[in-house]
């Protein structure tokens, strides 16, 4: 019974069993129960969910976005929430805050307990301010909450806090959970892998409509706009994975462009590269892709150079991933790719491999060739215990350095770029100056950049390709040229 | 020089001259000047503008928008700024954050001071970190703060802060700034009133487009995300001054419908009521209206009776709207009409005046007439010192009690809506249940709720009405049957 509830938004869009969440939790279970740390009876999680805040000092309220780990461990969309699970048995208990009566009036139907225990498939529904009643009840022998730092942004997570946790003090323990959920996270059940395969072609679809639709004289945010309206109206996507990063001209080589120091707001002109980087997002799953193609949709020589150098390596990695590959490795493929085509074509000049020995790669490639994804477009996961960041130039901005495994979820995403300051720099080095063409380099300076993202599921055997968007040059023109045809396998 | 540079989101877009701040900060300075317990000489005062923030402890960061205070003082877009006015000069500081160089990289080009010098027309740019040694130079005798609570949400605001900070501790004054700072806020200047204009332009197109897209089948949430796109792609807005708010059938009687608990993801069924409340946002400056319309187009008698019931409370307020008028008598006159029109259609029974005793009025509207708006959609200084909230149904949920003055900004939303807990709680009560024909209550039930909501200024004679939709019974009929057409004073 429990496991036909759904989470929808009506339509077309996709209908997301509750039963993603229990094998979620089941799977945590698992692995707490198999850690000898973890006592056998008694071990109570306790996580916390988002908190609907307001902006500044005024009542506004931004659009609630759940947490990730909350998200993943339960699938509240609901603001304020507490979350429990008994480790032995699983027993899940939800509490939600008691809302005052008024919030009928402006808010709408106060809910009793009873409705979000079916709405989510869980065991019990408490309120919040009965937490410790309800943990009391629990006789918990360790009380585990999350505390852990992600790697992505440096930033620590809030552990749960509660009114009276002070009376169980001799049992918490804040180290043990984070590194095992974060664990759990890295690996995607076939649940969760339909979800990031909606969410992609409903992002796919939007930027195909994109690319069709943009032409010299626009303003990069109507693309935006317009991806962001394909999403949320016929993929019933209300959040972006991350902020659209729509670079026009020079603007396609600034990696986190369309933030509010540079908001998406040029004018497109004739003869600019395109580098659309965007994500709609589904109930908290992600996706994040980047297409990149000339704003008339006709490729100069040069501009067919670069787009192939770096569909080359988007290429090459494709091919290679599969379990028990290094993701150091691919970064270093991508890089090498890049830099033969490179030479290719005549702005670079000598051996790869020397090349590659003083990180030629990333004068043209700073970031890292992709990351985890799932409940966070950076998901969690990348740096567990153990494993260092080099400091080199490229492999210091890998978001992971893990070696692949099946069910895992990546964006695979080289690029090339023309940026001033790390042309200016190679060029100072003599250690890098003598690979370069100079001449041809100053050519490309005002170019902007190109970046090819696809997502993937690592398969037993390869990788299933998430993204379905025109990739080669002939598709893309093809495809921005004639308005009339259809896109995808969905199709 | 200065005032020729301008804020504009390109194309048609509003082009907004920096002069609008320096006209703000002169206001300012100017009150404050006036103020006895201000010293002559050496007064500065210190602002903190808005964080660029991650969600939870991700790297995920949600579009950054500017604190309203900061942005009314100086029209800076980027995040984690300070600002500093010396009072008697007028002499503007700003302070930009020093950037690290991979920022180049990642984020675009690093601009120096005098590009934000220029940009924002300011005296000085300086860095954050200079904070300290800036203001030593300007040998403040009073370090003026903002400090205070917003009556709109109970929130006190953020008080500048910054490393040194202590070395300023006898000249600092968190008491003076705040009520002066939010009484210049509400009356609104000939440039900021363009804005408002322009904004609620782009946002009464939007609404009529999502009236003639509107069809029975359809999602609130495509309604919303259609608005949306108009906003921002036609109009440059990337942010809604709110929630939208796209409730349709029994959720049009939710006031604030559209939060994370209930998503705007109701089907629309033949028959429904649609009472959307949406307004873009330009540059920090907001718009809030509401559309009440039948999602077929077409009223029934009774849709046509309830809407003409509100619309004749808003009509009513209009016209008495000017200088002078306080805003309860406004509130109670909205109120009186919609009673009126219920009697009318015989829904009540009685006197109108009996029921204004009783507070009847809040039975169906709730909530407050309608609030100041400009660079927040709730604007500030509803309550100034020496007012008080009422009570009363009702009457305790305006968000001023003013009496208006010209060049305040306001919205005028009557409504009537059953409510379910509302209405039960009426029959309850003797006192009320006496002028309710019970059993035409019983057939209004799942009707929902309508709600007229128009933006104002206040003249020297009356009010200019800003918003520009179809309003009447025949308007809306007319422009939601005949797709052709266009809408407005400005087609």
């Amino acid at each position: 019974m429990a496991a036909s509830k759904c989470f929808s938004m009506g339509a077309e869009t996709l209908k997301v069993p509750m039963s993603l969440f229990s094998l979620n939790r089941q799977r945590l279970m698992k692995s707490l129960s198999d850690n000898p740390e973890v006592p056998n009876t008694g071990a109570v999680l306790l996580l916390e969910g988002g908190k609907q805040e307001t902006r500044y000092c005024s009542d506004h309220e931004p659009e609630f976005r759940q947490e990730s780990y909350f998200h993943w461990l339960f699938g509240v969309t609901e603001a304020d929430c507490f979350g429990a699970v008994e480790v032995s048995s699983g027993r899940v208990t939800l509490f939600v805050p008691r809302l005052p009566p008024e919030y009928a009036i402006w808010m709408g139907e106060i809910h009793p307990p009873d409705y979000f225990k079916q709405k989510y498939c869980v065991d019990r529904v408490s309120f919040v301010d009965e937490i410790p009643s309800v943990l009391n009840e629990m006789k918990p022998t360790m009380l585990m909450l999350l505390n852990g730092v992600n790697t992505d942004s440096g930033n620590t997570c809030k552990e749960a806090y509660f009114d009276g946790i002070g009376k169980f003090k001799s049992v918490l323990n804040n180290k043990l959970l984070h590194p095992m959920i974060m664990e759990c996270r890295v690996i995607k059940t076939p649940e969760e892998i339909e979800v990031l395969r909606y969410v992609n072609q409903v992002s796919s679809k939007a930027h195909c409509e994109v690319m069709r639709a943009v032409k010299p004289g626009m303003l990069e945010y109507q693309l935006e706009s317009l991806f962001k309206h394909h999403c949320y109206s016929i993929g019933g996507c209300r959040h972006c994975s991350y902020t659209c990063i729509c670079g026009t001209g020079v603007n396609s080589a600034v990696l986190h462009y369309g933030h509010a120091g540079a908001p998406n707001d040029r004018k497109i002109e004739e003869g600019d590269m395109c580098l659309f980087d965007m994500g709609g997002e589904y109930y908290c799953f992600t996706s994040d892709i980047t297409c990149s193609f000339p704003a008339n949709g006709k490729f100069t020589p040069t501009q067919k150079l670069i787009y192939n150098a770096v569909y080359r390596a988007s290429r090459a990695v494709l091919s290679a991933v599969k379990p028990g590959i290094n993701w150091v490795d691919m970064h270093c493929l991508a890089e090498s790719a890049i830099l033969s085509a490179l030479v290719g074509m005549g702005l670079l000049l000598g051996n790869v491999e020397d090349m590659m020995r003083v990180r030629m790669g990333a004068v043209f490639m700073p970031h890292g060739l992709g990351h985890f994804m799932g409940c966070d477009v950076h998901d969690v996961g990348g740096y567990p215990e153990g494993t260092t960041r080099s400091t080199e130039p490229g492999l210091k901005s890998l978001r992971t350095v893990r070696t692949l495994q099946e069910g895992m979820c990546l964006t695979i995403e080289p690029g090339c770029y023309f940026i001033a300051c790390l042309l200016d720099k190679a060029l100072s080095d003599p250690s890098q100056s003598c690979f370069i063409n100079k001449d041809m380099l100053e050519t490309l300076r005002g170019f902007g950049g190109v970046r090819i993202e696809d997502d993937i599921i690592v398969t037993s055997s390869g990788a299933e390709l998430l993204t379905d968007v025109p990739r080669t040059v002939q598709e893309i023109e093809e495809w921005m040229q004639n308005g009339n045809k259809t896109w995808g396998k969905n199709n």
